[in-house]
């Protein structure tokens, strides 16, 4: 416990394998991490395993995650925010993988509903990584009425861990999260219960489990418990993808049961050309464009250039806004492919915003 | 090609991933292979990769591997059968993912179907891996007109290449394949489509396709051109899986509309102990008990043996058999789970043979 008083400070309310990685992140760039668990004995193994620096409330952080079961976390932020102990400029972001029902709930300027892509079979802080989040997608989810400087805040701590910030609103990411989340999560879980049946009237069947199988079922091994709330509060996308994922496989079938052969080879070259062109890490293009636009400094803004961005069908890879020292304007940088710059350049001008555009190679 | 005279002779007929990688692991061990495939090229880039001796017909070859696409396996192996320029005691095995329909249309008593459970996404010759087959499950499919030679010679060269041998019935191991590899399989490459026309209408999408979806979606990116064979030739099967994986999921679907939380979770906790349960290697119990039993050295013999103990529930691990230097004898050797061992000795003493038990420890 040797930190100077310099150090930011940041909280962690929950130290499983999430908050126990962040804690473990942000102390290795020199946070002075607090934490606290519902579980005594978890706040305490994570201090032993220099997760955290202390064990408490962490009233003086200015910068708090909250990384408690999904159903726990609007509660949690909202007591965050409205404690009057604590600094009135704190900013709390959360890690739960559904994003509207936590955002609406919380409803606060100073709140960034967040979502690092990153897991693993591991569950509680004996798996905590420092490196989890290194190559990560972090998706934030800022509304209309996010504070651009508390996202400013989130988005810089969250890309000091290594991971790679996706803005998105809180409805779009719940729906494509559905899709390549939720989903194949229980699609693999369905698959493993039918081959443990089997194995059951027939012993010989896991024998049989090869590696594709192993990789099919993998993620079927985490962490069960999380799922009820991802469930509840994901319903209505996730019950859009399993609809979509039944129509798809009684067309399969129908191939199958008819030989229509073409139709299934079309399928599968389709598929296996999509995952080839599937990259390893974040998906960016190869060459990225920066716009650069100074805006006023005042809530709505980051929402404002989020949904045009989005009306026009362009993925904003990075946004960041800095403050200038003058006066409340700052000037907003926008990432986004090369092939795209023009057309929003063009979109950010009619709406009255000087912008310079820069590629980078 | 330096090769002793006294090289036990292979002949690998089609050389892409399956047939490159036989080739290199049986030179890794003293064969003189020789090898072709229907595109000369091929069999040539082969040679120059090390993985045959010699490109051509290998009619001194004791032992043939088809490795050809399986819609040929079967054609091929019966004129190798049938060439009477060839040794009368060719041993002849393939390697397609589906049995029953190889093995009826061959019906040769020297012909044993095989099957390595190994593959990878890599396709054709330039992924060829002597190791490919280590630690791999390699089922062998013989009938009661299999000559237990012909079985002997396979599963011992099979097992010299480091894999598991599993004695099954062709159709036993058609109908779990379906279960553990084609529908898993089929799977993949639906959840892999679904994202990328999701991706077509939002270019986000992809960015959150974390390890979980790479994970499940990996096997779609393998050789699409194999699955029009393995579709038409296992076809009951195949839909009978997909019948029951629609019912599963629709199951699930009706969980999740109806925030069947308890439901959900009994669900998602079994599919993560099996998970967690499924070993790394090769299922095997921890305990092994080996029964031998003294044979009359004749066709039929295996499939007696191998069919009473899948009447039983039990697993065969492992099937030689050596032959006696004193006339058509031999003896038999089952290795099983240590705790059926004794109930499949007794099964095999009242059909009139004696047998012996040792527990493996």
């Amino acid at each position: 416990m040797t930190t100077t008083t310099s150090a930011r400070r940041a909280l962690v309310v929950g130290t499983g394998l999430i908050g126990g990685s962040l804690g473990r992140a942000l102390r290795a760039r020199g946070w002075h991490v607090t934490g606290h668990d519902a579980e005594p004995t978890s706040a305490r193994r994570a201090l032993e395993l220099g997760a955290l620096d202390a064990v408490g409330p962490g009233v003086d952080a200015e910068l708090a995650f909250v990384a408690t079961p999904a159903g726990h976390a609007a509660a949690v932020a909202r007591r965050l925010l409205e404690d009057p102990t604590r600094p009135p400029e704190l900013v709390v972001t959360d890690v739960s993988g559904v994003k509207a029902p936590v955002v609406g709930a919380v409803a606060h300027p100073r709140f960034v509903g967040g979502h690092p892509m990153a897991g693993s079979e591991q569950s509680g802080i004996e798996g905590a990584d420092p490196e989890l989040f290194v190559g990560a997608t972090w998706v934030l989810t800022p509304t209309a009425d996010t504070d651009p400087a508390a996202y400013a805040t989130v988005a810089g701590v969250v890309a000091s861990l290594g991971a790679d910030v996706a803005a998105l609103s809180p409805e779009d990411h719940d729906r494509l999260v559905a899709v390549v989340s939720h989903v194949p999560h229980l699609v693999a879980a369905t698959l493993m219960n039918a081959a443990a049946d089997g194995a059951r009237a027939d012993g010989a069947l896991l024998r049989l489990a090869a590696g594709g199988f192993r990789d099919m079922t993998r993620v079927a091994a985490g962490q069960p418990d999380i799922w009820g709330d991802i469930c509840a509060e994901n319903a209505q996308a996730i019950v859009a993808g399993l609809d979509r994922l039944l129509a798809d496989l009684a067309e399969l079938r129908a191939k199958v049961a008819g030989a229509d052969r073409a139709g299934l080879l079309e399928l599968l070259r389709r598929a296996s050309a999509a995952r080839r062109a599937l990259p390893a890490g974040a998906t960016r293009p190869d060459r990225l464009a920066e716009l650069r636009v100074p805006v006023p400094d005042r809530q709505g803004v980051l929402a404002e250039f989020t949904s045009l961005a989005r009306d026009l069908d362009i993925n904003i890879y990075d946004l960041t806004i800095a403050h200038s020292a003058e006066g409340p304007r700052g000037v907003l940088t926008l990432l986004v492919g090369e092939d795209h710059a023009d057309r929003l350049r063009t979109a950010i001008e009619d709406r009255g915003h000087p912008c310079t555009v820069t590629t980078l190679t």
